[in-house]
């Protein structure tokens, strides 16, 4: 029997995006969210939370390669990573596939979204269970709060600053993410739209402003995020992600990306005028 | 009375996007197509073809100012510019911005959009009363294959390859348009989505890189084409938008623009790894 199921996403009460389901995967509710996997006709399986789409198997390359081979290639010797949140562990994958790192470690606060990509949805959650992964099903703020071990680079790979996300969104957070980096740490984060979310673009880099040395933001093209273009923030103790990119650094390591290489790195830091306007006094380094 | 209505473009059978309409202020059936302007709550204003979203007020400029900057800051000195479609007005206000040109003739099939643009978006179609410009109604195709005139840029602001738009993808057509360039002339196209229509996009990267010395093509990001990431193809008798792009003139012009600057305007040529793959093949310059 031929499917008529559609599962639609609103936004801001003016925009909606839909997507054609074959199969409903996953259902269940979480202490923290409403978590779903659904096969879709134009974007493989596909991972919503409370009814947000977080992940296609289409498009999460994108998301993946951008939020972890930026930071990773601009870090001369990264080891020690932090992931906070990342529960498909797409993030993970990518981290993974660098040599120079022997720990992985990811704070994930919603063990359903783990449990659930690990069985439906391998491809972003194949090396949940690598040797180098410590995987923790726990809050992050506590986490960074609490621990005593430094990183070289944290990646918050959170959802929208609703829900069980929020506090990830504040001032508090990121002073302890400043304390839990080594001297030359990297932290990036999920940067939302800058067309539909600029309050929040602001708000977060305006509190990394006031941290780090650096604070800067940089641009990817996902299909499922709406608008389409989304950012990450990039903020270090020093390490400039275009000054200190040896670019060399990508062939010679001679992994192959879907999305990313040497031309999108530098690329992706050139801002649209309007965003760079609007975000200008926040942008350091 | 608090407006219920919803507008929803479908693509390919999975994708839908919708958008919150407050008004609707013009229903029309051309000889070509449907035609209709809304108020939406998000957007602003929208024009529709045939049910697709052509413009809306939010986020025309960057769509606007890509397809007329790149090639207007790349070639030395255009003076006389031809636009294929583009009846929204848009892109001619963008050119005519330029003191050196000193013509924009714009090829409009469909007279029906002009006028209803000139009535409801005078965002868009401010200038086409402008006294460089010439507006005629009629065939693109049929003009490139008979005008003597040459021209320095010719922008195909063309809808997607069905409808009245459709031989605008065809090898035909660009021969003509090669025809009636100058030695030294640019040609820029609506280049679809690297995402959804990568058919299309190397049917029009082979066209143009069978007639042209120099042809490339680059992104922009936009709120209401489908996946967001949009491309425009870039072709000429030897100008290359890299090499050739005196960044200094950006400045120098005085010009402001939301959209584009001289950064963006070199990032756009940086394609993820995917699309580069995809259309490695015609890429030439």
């Amino acid at each position: 029997m031929k499917s008529h199921l559609w599962i639609e996403e609103k936004h801001k009460g003016f925009l909606g995006m839909s997507y054609k389901v074959e199969e409903v995967l996953f259902s269940g509710n979480s202490d923290f969210q409403s978590v779903d996997i659904v096969r879709t006709k134009g974007h493989g399986k596909m991972l919503l939370n409370d009814g947000l789409v977080m992940v296609t198997e289409r498009d999460e390359f994108a998301y993946h390669d951008m939020i972890s081979h930026v930071p990773l290639f601009v870090h001369p010797n990264p080891k020690n990573v932090l992931i906070i949140g990342g529960g498909d562990g797409g993030t993970a994958r990518e981290v993974l596939r660098h040599p120079s790192v022997n720990k992985c470690t990811m704070v994930e606060i919603d063990a359903m979204v783990v449990e659930a990509c690990k069985e439906f949805i391998p491809q972003t959650s194949k090396d949940l269970n690598h040797p180098k992964m410590n995987l923790i099903i726990g809050d992050g703020l506590e986490f960074v709060k609490k621990t005593n071990e430094k990183f070289d680079l944290i990646l918050v790979d959170s959802t929208d600053p609703i829900g069980p996300a929020q506090p990830l969104f504040g001032k508090g957070f990121y002073q302890d993410i400043f304390d839990c980096l080594n001297d030359n740490g990297i932290v990036v984060s999920q940067g939302e739209s800058c067309f539909y979310e600029v309050k929040m673009q602001t708000k977060l880099l305006s509190i990394l402003s006031e941290l780090f040395p650096v604070s800067l933001i940089y641009n990817f093209s996902n299909l499922t995020y709406p608008g389409g273009l989304w950012s990450f923030t990039f903020a270090s103790k020093g390490l400039h992600p275009l000054k200190d990119f040896q670019e060399s650094r990508v062939n010679k390591s001679g992994l192959k990306f879907d999305y990313y290489n040497k031309d999108i790195h530098k690329a992706a830091f050139s801002l649209p005028t309007f965003m760079k306007n609007n975000l200008a006094p926040y942008l350091k380094g």
